[in-house]
């Protein structure tokens, strides 16, 4: 991972406090004015960078990707080309964009675009997408809420808690949500009404994106997942609380969670996130075997969600990190696996709302507000107990070591009242 | 709908049970050993019909459909044209198949082939699967195994209840299934552990597909569901008993059920299905404004499970009828898409196992042996509290009147030991 070297510079200007510098080099797919084809791409400073250019260039000459890979809607057949091969793209992008490489300078008008003159589109096409339940805190915080006799139940400690959500409406920053309708039971009603959800809460997660398929009854072992996990993008799963407490009892959420999730364009790789590998919170009771792993598998990533009103004033309403995770990326693929579950390039796996132990670092307005009994006060003094329409929702992320800061962009989303 | 009129024959022998009469005409997708490219078809008598040839031929001329929607390993382009376009193809594909179509006939030999030669294939791709869980009777004989204090859940009878299930692992009839491993939690135990499923399950369900799309925001009313219901299919949900119980608190059930799910490989259009309609149970209470519907929107459908042994014993162990549904699939699509989830032409919605009110109609071994403690008795003389490795399970179902058959084919699947 040549990429990765922290000394690299480019040629191109990179501010000291970018989500994008040399380092990080992440998959995108964009769009612009002049071009309207949806197309693969880098991001480097503020500049988007076109790969299906740099290609037909030839810049890639040695490494025999198809132009088809790069001229796509989707990451999905960059993706299925392996990590071998997707992790030497990514090294010789990093050649083509160092500060000593004069030849890919000259070129720069061919490839370059101000990001702020971009469309970037979602960057991969779900098959199927995945929510777990991993954060401890976050469990802990809601089944105290909702069972105060039995906040934890007592599978939780044994099993990566997950559950299928709608692929379809996973959604690239940017897009605008529209409140839900539903079904809900006000406390001491005879019947449930139906309107819009007056309880719409976001919910601080991050997805990794699979990159490497398996056949059914195939089980992936958490040594082998980091070679099935492409990379890493920020995930608000986007909650109605409301629905959701009328609905989810046998069968788990469903329309509480289907309207809208929104993701960041950029799929940060696993190799970009290496340097921030961090010890594992400890697993006591011991997991099953299928569940033990070796070495780091946790990211020291800190995360911040912010509130934009209307009129633009914005409050940080949650620090978290990603490190708070009990269960970590490669145990949940294990676990999705090992019943034999088949995966595909683009499937999409989140985290669950990522808590961390003290109020400030709540992943969700249901902790963070306590059940809407401690509102947020918003620097224009009004205040929060769940999400208005007219708010946006951003969630922000970097990792950040010996002087190079890898940024994951934004994952925002405005909420509009219901069509 | 010329297609359904009753007194149509065809050219092509027919016998009298035979599941595919002129009146049925289904779509599905099949290849040949002599042209392995995927291809649509329809299915008369024992032959399959090859639609990309009949296309080639011009015999659809004034429909005006590119070869590209034949020429197709799904159905996904051909249901997206519309019921509009569809229906006009099924009519003419009816006439082309019709006794006094001497023309059609001749042609024969280019696009008829004996239905034992061809592979079939999977007829859609799946993009969303969502299961519903809408038969009174499974419910409750559920409800009372799990919960004897409290068998039906309040929300029951208030919303189709209905979660995301797995689309990568929707296989079609004929696909072998691995028993799968997973977590589980023995009575009175301490610690759970690793293994194969000993519980292995079938649900009887039937699937239906969409055809049309939706975006982000927008609801299909009860009025308008069927415009955007291509078609059924009969739908095998495959389920690990022991670890559905260990998991499935809070968030619904997991690796319990997406290991596989088997369907039949023809989609039988709604049109094929209309004289089979009948009146929905009464609702009561009274559902929601936005669950209520005109008509009848449930249909009179014989459905049939059979275990078969290794040796080729085969046991009929349910006779059901899709008629028992509580809820119907407009009020599902409905619900679905109320609060705004979008729906794409190829997702899957099952209806939950489908239970009547007597035993001998209960769709599920949980329920027909009743948590193993009523074997069922084999022809050669063993017994089955649940799947047993080696057995292949047969959904069958079809519908008659008028002295017409319309039949699904057969749902079947094969359980092979954990790979």
């Amino acid at each position: 991972m040549k990429a990765n070297d922290p000394t690299r510079k480019s040629w191109v200007e990179v501010a000291k406090d970018s989500d994008f510098p040399i380092q990080n080099l992440p998959f995108g797919v964009f769009r612009t004015a002049s071009n309207p084809s949806p197309r693969v791409c880098t991001a480097i400073g503020d500049n988007v960078v076109d790969l299906a250019v740099m290609n037909y260039l030839d810049l890639f000459e040695e490494l025999e990707i198809d132009n088809e890979v790069f001229n796509n809607p989707y990451l999905n057949q960059l993706m299925a080309l392996g990590k071998t091969k997707t992790r030497a793209l990514r090294d010789r992008i990093a050649d083509l964009l160092d500060e000593r490489n004069d030849e890919a300078k000259d070129l720069a008008w061919h490839f370059l675009h101000p990001m702020d003159k971009v469309e970037m589109l979602m960057p991969v096409q779900v098959g199927d997408y995945t929510d777990f339940y991993s954060s401890l805190d976050h469990a802990t915080n809601v089944g105290s809420m909702f069972r105060p006799d039995n906040p934890l139940l007592p599978n939780w400690k044994h099993i990566p808690v997950g559950y299928h959500g709608r692929a379809s409406s996973i959604v690239v920053s940017g897009t605008p949500i529209h409140r839900p309708m539903g079904q809900t039971m006000p406390d001491g009603a005879e019947r449930p009404v139906f309107g819009p959800s007056r309880l719409l809460d976001f919910e601080l997660e991050m997805g990794f994106v699979i990159g490497q398929p398996t056949k059914m009854g195939q089980r992936i072992t958490t040594a082998e997942a980091e070679d099935y996990i492409f990379g890493v993008v920020l995930f608000n799963d986007w909650s109605a609380r409301d629905i959701q407490k009328w609905e989810y009892v046998p069968l788990g959420p469903f329309l509480a969670k289907n309207f809208a999730s929104t993701i960041s364009p950029w799929i940060i790789t696993l190799d970009a996130i290496d340097p921030f590998r961090t010890d594992n919170p400890k697993q006591d009771p011991e997991p099953l075997d299928y569940l033990k792993f070796d070495g780091k598998k946790t990211y020291d990533i800190s995360l911040e969600v912010a509130i934009r009103t209307e009129a633009g004033a914005e409050a940080t309403v949650c620090r978290s990190n990603f490190k708070h995770m009990y269960w970590n990326m490669c145990q949940q693929l294990a676990h999705h696996t090992v019943g034999g579950c088949n995966v595909n390039p683009g499937d999409m796996c989140a985290s669950g709302t990522i808590s961390g132990p003290e109020p400030g670092s709540y992943g969700s307005m249901l902790e963070i507000t306590w059940r809407g009994t401690k509102p947020v006060k918003m620097p224009d003094g009004t205040e929060r107990k769940f999400i208005n329409d007219g708010d946006t929702v951003i969630l922000r992320g970097w990792g950040e070591k010996n002087g190079v800061r890898i940024g994951f962009g934004e994952a925002a989303g405005k909420v509009l009242p219901p069509l």
